[in-house]
């Protein structure tokens, strides 16, 4: 893959650190620096690989699921954080702005921590970003007060656990991309999140998307794909 | 059980063919007589079984799941049957009508058949029963306009297969009882109906009740205990 | 949904807290208030929707698997509570008896915190109710001496852990609605519950509906259904 | 294991008729021959290997689950066969009978080829074996008229699809040996008979033991280890 | 929903022809009318929803997973169509090419149909379409001689079986939305799709997205989405 | 079935504890009184079932999976009792011995405590029990050494984890009764020892049967059916 | 990854025929022209691709999985094939013999088919192999008469289905490497070879590998790559 | 097996120390003593077992997973041990070293603790082992600049999780032995390391072979049976 001449990646394109590979042309090559996954990580360890994240790139870097307690260790070493307590989110270097509209719903309250951090992933890599919580089809008329922000949107992320309904009803409401991000709440049944993953999947609404289960990062960084190749594209 | 005295079943109440023990008591002990599974079981067998049924009960007998050459060789075996072949039903001596008012809706198309089955059994049953098809999330304003279909009903049957989203909506916007039948529709991660299912049973609209994937016989025979309960209490 | 002019929802029908969208629409379309799911909910959270679940409604007011604890807590920030620890139900303005007999009978000691919440839910919203336990098929005469509950019941729900196989036993028994629960007890092949739910859903006694694993909660409103639908109708 | 002085292999303990090597020390071993896998093996080898059964030990032989015409090519080839087409048993040299009753129970019609194995093989190893078919539990007044032939077994079979609950209610009422066979049949949450065996399993009926799906062969053997420790004993 | 007064759906929005609602407003709201699922239907039933579908919209109908004798009979019911064999497509009146180009990749021969479909799909709604087959990680040097099409494309579908890698090393090189189709295709382990579904849902390139298995069609529609927001936002 | 005259439970045939229906007659019935799962009960109830259990039955009775803490406490309650700890079985009056030999072998160290359970529980019940440990299939010679004990019992309880193997091994060596209990040791592709469940349920050693997953107590109430048939029958 | 100078595949290393990419670099990659896997090919595509390895590279050259029918037709399409029917095996060009033993080894009749392939595989890859049948633990003497084979081999394939056993009692045997292969065979509980596989890979017997369910081939150059690696180092 | 008179173990082969039978044959047999399996294990049982093994055997002895603390007391017990904690390995006596060469190869940083087991158990049995990290296919360039450590190989041990795509890149690359181990990092659709499994099982690379969710342990054994099998041939 390297072999072509007018490929970003030149030279390594990575920092060894020993006990991390830290991917450096990460960035070059699709528009955001690597980004950090916090569990099982030591203080130190995360420390190092943002240090070098911020110092080989331009854009924002993040930690992601990291807890206050170790995010606020990291913050004292690598000073310029932002924390988001409710998105586990800690975050250097917001990028600037694109013209692209996002909208983030929830069938109910208990999405709430991961449409978080699918919202404020999304708003740190530049994307305008609603969030709108608990339209969850069980009572449908919630969800006919916000058509507006459905409709509105370049790109819908629909965070639902249980059933996961709301991301069929969605995706028959809107012409534009819609992202599922199936949650493991709910309990027997749900069976932490596979039901709603299996369902979405399933969704008789054509050309729904779907991301891992409680994956608000990887939701917003699906729809980043989308804003950056509009942008990039001539 | 039997030990007590006001109890419907005396004497042995089952008539004992060697291959198979009738139970000759359930029409008095819920209502209806057994029916016949109609898979696996031979012609003469399933035609013994039903001249007895007739012969021992008052109330309306049927075979199900009985393909159309089968079912013709039994209603030569025992006269006065009537086949639907949508619903792959052979029955006789339909019951009287109760006042009861039935709706069963589909998602899709592809639900016809189990939603057939659980029209043609509850009408055989007693209850009246309106059939809506095809009103799936996908295109959700399909459903307003059956919602007088839904409200004026005593009891909903919702037949939907893929994620099983109809469920839900249904179940948030009437008040009456909702018994929900999985089907086996749709490909990959419906995995046979079993997300269906597992997306109705997590559903996020309170009371739902579900039967076995498929069962279109099952859902209305829950109805015909809902309709025959009210009947017999004073 | 609400486009028609008879529908009880007039205006948005829900109160937004931001956090939360509350149906305040669901009395007037189901017959009862928004029910609270308590894990996961903050305190101040919980105290704002129950508050303004009171104001808005007339019905019973509940949260749902709420610890003692912060149990305690909602109800110094809301007066006039009960709270029943055994049901881990707290509550606030229990309806007005409905002329509805409801048993709910259990396979062991072990599946009586769910059957619990089943009977306080179920006399919370109105519904005169038995609670039988320990009447498991292991030794199945005790069965026969509560038949008379059972068969003079509205309707009845079986609450049952490991094979679930007591639900069966006793939908061939009554001929009134039979709702299923299956519990997660048990070790090892129970599977947490998965394999009563199947066992119940594949059921040899017809007409059984089954709801999701440990869901006390929602075979009481599944009964509601029953009772309000019948009280409802002319 | 060959290496204690007096087990009963001496020698090599097999026929190597290169395909196969067949165990003939087995009847010297356990009390039986070898029994023959029907399914996917050609004529001409089933053959071979009764042949060399036949003539290695004194007991009895049998092809299980072999379809009538490969049958019938196979007794032409080896003579003396008996076949019973319900329980698709191909055999030759029945055993004496041993003073030992088993009774085999069905949960209903669908159930009946595999009782018809367990049966077919228990009677032809040498116990004294009643059939009792369609006792199932959605009419459990059937049952309380066979508890004759449950109580007088030293052990029972319990053959039941679906949920299985028969095992658990025949399990709770004799004290002897209760092996349980689940069957594939049923549809949809039964899944192919994976649903019953795990409630068996599951049973609140202690003691109980179970052998795989559809293996009225292995319960039979398994009924036939008892009947033989049982002699073979002191 | 369709209370709000710029919706495009006015009035009903469907044809009822009583087997099913077709849903007519779906072009409006979408911008691509209704496809056809063809597996179960009746070729009448098909050929009268087609016939409705063209009359009510003005954009490309499809009939999708339709074999060839019975494609034969709706086109000569249906003037007008288009037939490939390979995708399985019948389809007439295709969309007016799109500036949008998109490259779908296959990691072996045998995820040939499904690529074919999403190709079929993508023309026949007007993206400018690039099949590239048979580039797997097992000799990944081919994917090398391929970047071009991946790094000059809008977005990418990567269609792959058996363990699915291929998405997740297309997912790290390019910059664009990836939408990844897991295929039946392999045995033993890969469960019918199941494994190459879970595995690209765990990918490790961020902000991957997954549609069903098999479903070329839905990665097709996921693609037009992209598009048709693109087009339509000012 | 408490109709028929000769049964032994005669009245209600058992204690109403408002919590718990103490099964009183299962030891007529079944030769032992109900046993007491300790899991989940709280410490006076135990003590309550107990000291009914003692009064109204003359067999040992018993409470496995009980912690040592607990155990004290219902040991302070209820005078008289043992208390095994690797076994976690807290138990009152011994059974007589039975002229009855079985052998207990695992397979790992790690089976030890649900071997343990096994061996505790047959004791109590009257079994003479030997019990070998550690003798598993990756040091086969192992089990030659230990032939004597496997071929001398009039039952064998086999436990392993894992894969499960030893059981297949032991069941090819000896012709008495096998019961095999799957233990939840081991991780990964063991699924906590629903491996080990199928694979002996799977196994190639005719007439195995298997009980659930560490279920110690379920084996040896499967070896007492044995004995208690064998000792009541003429 | 071709960036490297010494590396073999210089140029393309492919043939791009339209419908697939034949990766013509493998053999100098990894010592063995690509195989074609033939189910679902047709036999032009696979006479085309067989074609084009043996014209690009000089070893041997194969498809698996094809019927008698279809692989007469390649044959007459490309001359110099050997056709192995058990195997079901099409090849052209077997390699020179390594110094290298294999020994294979089945648990019984039914996994000769799988048996066959890896053989077959083997042979025509250079291996030195004894296949060895029938050896299953239900008669574990059986296995004792073969030990020769197994000791004296470089590495042993075991075939088995079922529950697996052999390959842990294998494993424990022989100090050289075991590659273990499931097999589909048995029913119920085995799960088509899952049970197999999971058991397989949970063994008690340290440093056991596995493949593929059903994988004869698979298994065959796992062992290649042992040969190979071996040869090829100084 | 211990009948041949050429086989190592001679006499019983084991250490009866009550709780466990140390095969103290197992270095004869297989060049390496008994492992011995840290969780679970008492710390004097632990000692006594290690003990034993240091005596009866001269190779390298070890416990595996075990934490600081108790490998802590297990040192003080039995002197001259060395503990790798990020390997969680406690070891005696290393080996001396094989001219055999193995890389381990990680996708990411999460599964660091599982590859240096593999890598600590390696060195302590001799294999030359280099440990490469986190150079995982999200950034594929990264493998390209250690195909050195690959191709220089005699075996490469592949460690990932998630999707688990490493395996099947590394195994088209390479031509000796690979020994992929899944593991159970990542979350929802990784199932705990089983998507990765499966994956890896049905990897496009062919000849790969695949140990036990997280067996480190496993995979350096396996390896060793390579380098021990080549060094043990003449």
């Amino acid at each position: 893959m390297p072999s072509q001449t007018d490929n970003p990646p030149l030279g390594p394109g990575f920092a060894d650190l020993g006990f991390a590979r830290v991917d450096t042309a990460r960035e070059a090559r699709q528009g955001l620096p690597e980004a950090v996954y916090g569990p099982g990580k030591r203080v130190e360890d995360i420390s190092a690989i943002v240090t070098r994240l911020l110092s080989d790139n331009s854009g924002p870097v993040m930690v992601t699921r990291i807890e206050p307690e170790r995010a606020r260790a990291v913050a004292t070493d690598v000073p310029g954080s932002t924390y988001d307590a409710r998105a586990r989110l800690l975050s250097w270097r917001p990028a600037k702005p694109l013209a692209y509209d996002l909208t983030v719903v929830t069938a109910g309250t208990a999405d709430g921590p991961v449409a978080h951090e699918a919202a404020a992933v999304a708003r740190l890599v530049g994307l305008r970003t609603v969030l709108v919580q608990d339209v969850g089809v069980a009572g449908i008329h919630r969800l006919a007060h916000v058509t507006g922000h459905l409709r509105s949107a370049d790109a819908v992320i629909v965070v639902a656990g249980m059933e996961g309904a709301l991301a069929s009803v969605v995706g028959g409401l809107v012409s534009c991309p819609v992202i599922a991000v199936p949650t493991s709440t709910g309990y027997g049944a749900g069976l932490e999140g596979v039901t709603a993953l299996l369902a979405m999947l399933s969704s008789c609404a054509a050309g729904l998307t779907v991301v891992n289960i409680d994956s608000g990062y990887g939701a917003a960084i699906a729809a980043f794909r989308l804003a950056h190749s509009r942008r990039s594209r001539p």
